[in-house]
């Protein structure tokens, strides 16, 4: 990809359009996209529209259709008003509504202004989706068959329409109320005689979502099902669009991003890092590093109240980093494990008790080794007292033991409550284990030391 | 769907399997699997195997594929070697390999021994390709057209074979010795002339994928291209197998569940949580924990020597969690956007030094705001001395911009010197930014108030 990248610049440093042009049309039309990107950024926006103009149509609105959005902001700006247009018919619609979504508020106006009542209409039907529901992720673009037809009919109807159209793998069938009846693959059409009719090889037990689920419902029935594409209905059952998978698999990376973002105590934004401002930065991040900051004022306090003890046993505070840094690490991992199962749907509420025992179990052992192994480094090693050690030791075999059951249990409460789960991560996590391994460690200090 | 499992459950319990066969047959395979897996939990095997017999042999086969691999193998254990021969037979290929894969090796050669050498050979190979491969997604159930074919027959070829395949609709051109000449849809072929040549219609400039290559890779190009399938071709440049993009949802989040346990400091598993044993579960999680607490070994040593200072401040103590608190989570945060940016190609490793000034800002904003706050309440509400206040202060400020510089650097330089950035997360940063923030409070402590 360089070595294009790098002769395309070339060549059209050297004006060597048509040239330029034969290689960029070498590649696929994602790949022309990214090249393209790079020549904006490179030579400059007026260089790279020289070329985007030497671009047959049908690829150039393609093209389009795959750069960045400022881009293609900066390359509206700069072409006339009937290229704009033309773009715009030649994308697929979900494509342009892409497209309208980002653009400013005139240029949208302008773009309306040419197309039919019945298209404003439809446009704007669909501008004002959710921006997460299925209805925002759709095309009305499908092929729909009536049930009469024949398989030659069926096909000889694809055969007109099948360009236009955003699949043609996955066929629909509708009543005159325009409810859904069932769906045929062109595969049963194209292995399937002649003259049998649609009605007989159509399923009837279709597997639907509605224009205002969310995003998550419609890629979890995508990886439930493995469907190349699935019909979306409105309340009235009424088959309004349809979803590819194509538009899927970014679905499930964003959904992904979502609980990264929120498992690390941050707002969720969509935005590309890079392109976030440090205003949009701060504004994501402050609020949940100033909640947690609070959390802190009731830990610290904790530790007020163990203050003269601690004095007198300085050596303790040597300790804690230690012993708070295991019990948030050691709820992060539980954490991390259940919020993730009850994503994908490993893990349900209904499991509780299973994962308590489960952790109960596992954070016994492992206490058990890092308590043993610290005994060892702070009576031999640091040359401490018994008690010392003894205290620190049972404190991490405590610690361990809570931090992986808040860890563990504090996503699935949240779930059954209707929170987010992804929110029980490590930050909050690490900030209530913070205080249960204060607490715990100055109890048994204090029991075992006196302090 | 609970509402449906009840009813079958009834049906059982009442030996109407007739019945409940009526009932199951109403839905989707992948329904009727999650049914019976419902069955054998509730009712135990017996019963299962009883309803699992009355289905209809090709129903029965791709129910069995979606099945969890613990019940598959209940189930072979029980049925007769007919019935297992039955299964595998009607398996489509991918699936089968799958299933044999999990299979006790015993089964397997007794499942070998009824096929062809041909097929042993060929299963054989596939049972070889790394776990995480390509090889271990594909199958080698493509339809092959020829060059030469015209469309009416490249249709009536797929007529003929299109049900035993695993996708129909991109089809392949290879020539004399198995190399890849070209793809064509399905699509394509169905508006096109009969009279046409497949050759006339091919893509030539085709994006395929190496039969070793990671499926981290496959997904990549599904996800930049949007394909419905993308071959597989060996170091030979020989069509091997496709892979379908239904396959390529769950590899998503496989990948996004690898970068989750990683970046919470865990061996990554593929296991269900449940299904893992607590001896697993130890294994995977305790080797970071272990070496995570030998960093604090550093951070307790650093305390040791402010020891007398700090016994004179003791109150010092009390701001200390807060502190090492929220440098970790303000490291957390900007490790877990550079690492989620790194994975999805939004940031590349020449961008450190974007990342670096945007960092920089954020984190100064962030530390202003939240030093004022802390300024307010531990001068007013905690009645300190201004001193100790600007000492916690002053560290505060200090420790997010540490922080956010090592969070957002350390990710961008592992994957520089070739290590996986989701190593970089929480619990790594998290302990290198308590020896930080160890270090600048006591350093400013011993400037400021000269303990």
């Amino acid at each position: 990809m360089d070595g294009i990248i790098q002769t395309i610049l070339e060549l059209l440093d050297a004006k060597k359009y048509s040239r330029a042009r034969d290689e960029i049309l070498k590649n696929n039309t994602v790949d022309i996209a990214e090249i393209l990107e790079e020549v904006i950024e490179e030579l400059g926006i007026e260089k790279a529209i020289i070329l985007f103009r030497t671009l047959p149509k049908d690829v150039s609105a393609e093209v389009f259709a795959y750069l960045p959005i400022d881009d293609q902001i900066e390359i509206i700006s700069v072409i006339t008003d009937r290229e704009v247009e033309h773009i715009i018919d030649e994308l697929a619609f979900d494509d342009m509504i892409d497209v309208l979504e980002e653009l400013p508020a005139n240029v949208v106006d302008k773009i309306l202004e040419k197309s039919t009542k019945e298209e404003r209409r439809l446009i704007n039907t669909f501008l004002n989706y959710p921006e997460t529901s299925a209805g925002s992720l759709m095309t009305p673009d499908y092929i729909s068959l009536r049930k009469n037809m024949t398989v030659a009919e069926a096909l000889s109807y694809i055969k007109k329409e099948g360009m236009d159209r955003e699949t043609v793998y996955t066929c629909y069938i509708k009543d005159e109320g325009r409810r859904l009846l069932g769906i045929v693959s062109l595969r049963t059409l194209v292995v399937s005689d002649d003259e049998v009719q649609v009605g007989n090889l159509m399923h009837e037990d279709i597997i639907y979502v509605n224009v205002l689920d969310d995003q998550e419902d419609v890629s979890d029935a995508f990886k439930k099902y493995g469907f190349l594409a699935i019909p979306v209905v409105d309340n009235e059952h009424r088959l309004v669009g349809i979803i590819t998978v194509d538009d899927i698999l970014d679905v499930i990376d964003e959904e992904a991003t979502e609980d990264f973002h929120k498992m690390a105590g941050m707002a969720v934004s969509t935005e590309e890092y890079l392109d976030m401002s440090v205003w949009h930065h701060v504004r994501n991040r402050l609020p949940w590093l100033f909640v947690l900051m609070c959390s802190y004022v009731i830990t610290g306090s904790i530790i007020s109240n163990f203050q003269e003890g601690l004095s007198k046993v300085i050596v303790l505070v040597t300790y804690m980093p230690m012993l708070m840094g295991t019990g948030g690490n050691s709820g992060s991992q539980s954490a991390t494990l259940v919020i993730r199962g009850l994503a994908l749907g490993d893990v349900e509420t209904s499991d509780a008790l299973g994962v308590l025992w489960k952790e109960l179990r596992v954070s016994f052992l492992i206490g058990l080794v890092l308590s043993a192994l610290n005994f060892a480094r702070i009576f031999w090693m640091d040359g401490q007292s018994t008690m010392i050690a003894a205290t620190v030791c049972g404190s991490m075999m405590l610690i361990v033991i809570a931090a992986k059951t808040i860890g563990s249990m504090l996503p699935i409460f949240a779930k059954k409550v209707g929170i987010d789960p992804a929110l029980m991560a490590s930050p909050m996590i690490a900030s209530l284990t913070d205080m249960v391994s204060v607490v715990t460690y100055f109890a048994l200090a204090s029991f075992i030391l006196g302090i």
